[in-house]
């Protein structure tokens, strides 16, 4: 096999209660990536639809992640990789996360699998970077792993696959507004108050035990974020009045996804998601800002081969 | 029945990554209490062995819980307590908490049980309130509910039961100095860096999906306090040598038990946990500071009749 064409999938950060630890992955919307061994040594991006990217390897977040892999192997070939961008940069959905995961997983796969998924984030980190100006990876482990996932630690990478109860579901309202993780991380107090970091740790620990225990209740109380929210919330135009219209159209909870300007909410049931969709988009259609807007199972296989 | 006789064990709070939240229960000490229905109204503490405590009902521990859910309760009789303290106060394995939860489950008992655990909870945490000079339930919950239990939220009091991993026994050594939990609260900051609640956070994530998946690798790599055992263990002579000690010994980690100055280590096996204990009574020996040390499995059951 010398070529491979991959579904990358956008993600969910953070949520709610678990800051640059957890995440999710969706399945309703990623980017499609060949993936092609050539004869000529080195990493070339070879085509780009969807968004205007940099075609330069070491300036491409897939470039950048796909060099990190090609610099640890010894081999006399070299890789081409054409990109199908459907998620728009600086959305909060993990749209680096997906180019930096697509390169490394489908070179992974046309080289016999060399590398487990940890490794494979490793590489992905280095990508994931120059998109975000820091090495964080809780984008990175849900598209890799899929389903829940909770990143123990960056150095060394130790990725955690929590499990996805089977009736959650995801609505994810993206903003037609840029805001860049970077800038997002800005706004960002160095020290939190004691006590509101342990009811944050407080609500993490409660979702993890709720997602092991398949405790739809428990998810809803623990969706909380007492911490980044207030001052993240700020960036993003009409975020309290959508949050709230999505908990009164029955979602567990909703917060911001990643770094924003994009919202998720997760629900119970695929019904009551719907709702929540069409309550958001009757919401946020008043704000005279153009939007997208999805309803996602939890995607539990995470990077694919299509 | 008009008299009954407990058990209310001692426990560990904090258990290093989940100040405040977090707790186990002990089943190789405990207080034992008789708590007996009487005619006359009102509540009285009959008898004191072990520690010198106040009688008077409204200074002791025992008696301000058992007046909490009194006052609850309409009755045209009384209880009187007798309180036979095994558990040192100020020793850092949930004195107080043994007294608060034993007065409240004998009486609950000896009234058919109208209340469920979580209401004894919030009774209980009025007699801690006394000893601590604050209402929080992080030895309230184990010693009541046993096993691990997270305290999600103290108003409402929401307890949740994590699971035991079978293999779990915890070794603890109590040096005879006292540090008074308040104390010990005073010494911590009121702010924490952001990096440091995040790193806080994801272990205890860790931790509740390392007790799920009785993963002991994952509990040892989850052990660990970044932000309150920096200022605490300087209360405790000689902590860091003994948890050296401890981790040198095979336990999958070691802290401060509470707010001190008790220190526990969790290890995978009785025997290992023998080892452990071993090696820390070598270690303390020399600092010529008396201690106990008591190996104990995790106690799932919590407060019992006997």
């Amino acid at each position: 096999m010398n070529e491979i064409k991959i579904f990358s999938p956008a993600t969910v950060a953070n949520v709610a209660c678990g800051f640059d630890v957890l995440g999710f992955c969706l399945d309703s919307v990623g980017d499609e990536m060949i993936i092609r061994k050539i004869d000529k040594k080195g990493i070339y991006i070879t085509k780009i639809e969807g968004f205007d990217l940099p075609y330069e390897t070491e300036l491409n977040v897939a470039g950048v992640s796909a060099l990190a892999m090609y610099n640890a192997i010894d081999v006399n070939f070299g890789f081409e990789i054409e990109i199908y961008k459907n998620i728009k940069p600086g959305s909060g959905i993990g749209s680096s996360a997906a180019s930096a995961v697509g390169s490394v997983f489908g070179m992974n796969v046309l080289l016999g699998n060399p590398f487990n998924k940890t490794q494979l984030t490793e590489f992905a980190i280095k990508g994931e970077a120059i998109a975000s100006k820091c090495e964080h990876a809780d984008n990175l482990a849900p598209a890799l792993f899929g389903g829940f996932t909770l990143v123990k630690s960056i150095a060394p990478v130790q990725i955690l696959e929590l499990p996805s109860p089977k009736d959650l579901y995801a609505t994810i309202i993206h903003p037609q507004i840029e805001v860049k993780t970077s800038e997002s991380r800005a706004v960002l107090p160095k020290d939190v108050q004691l006590n509101k970091a342990i009811e944050q740790w407080a609500n993490l620990g409660s979702l993890v035990h709720a997602l092991h225990t398949s405790n739809y209740n428990l998810i809803k109380t623990s969706l909380k974020d007492v911490i980044m929210e207030p001052y993240r919330s700020q960036l993003i135009p009409h975020f309290n009045e959508v949050k709230e219209t999505a908990l009164k159209a029955g979602a567990l909870g909703a917060g911001i996804s990643g770094s924003g300007p994009s919202i998720f909410s997760l629900s119970k049931g695929i019904d009551t998601a719907n709702k929540v969709k069409e309550a958001m988009q009757k919401a946020y259609s008043k704000t005279g800002i153009t939007f997208e807007i999805h309803v996602s199972k939890i995607n539990i296989e995470g990077v694919k081969i299509i």
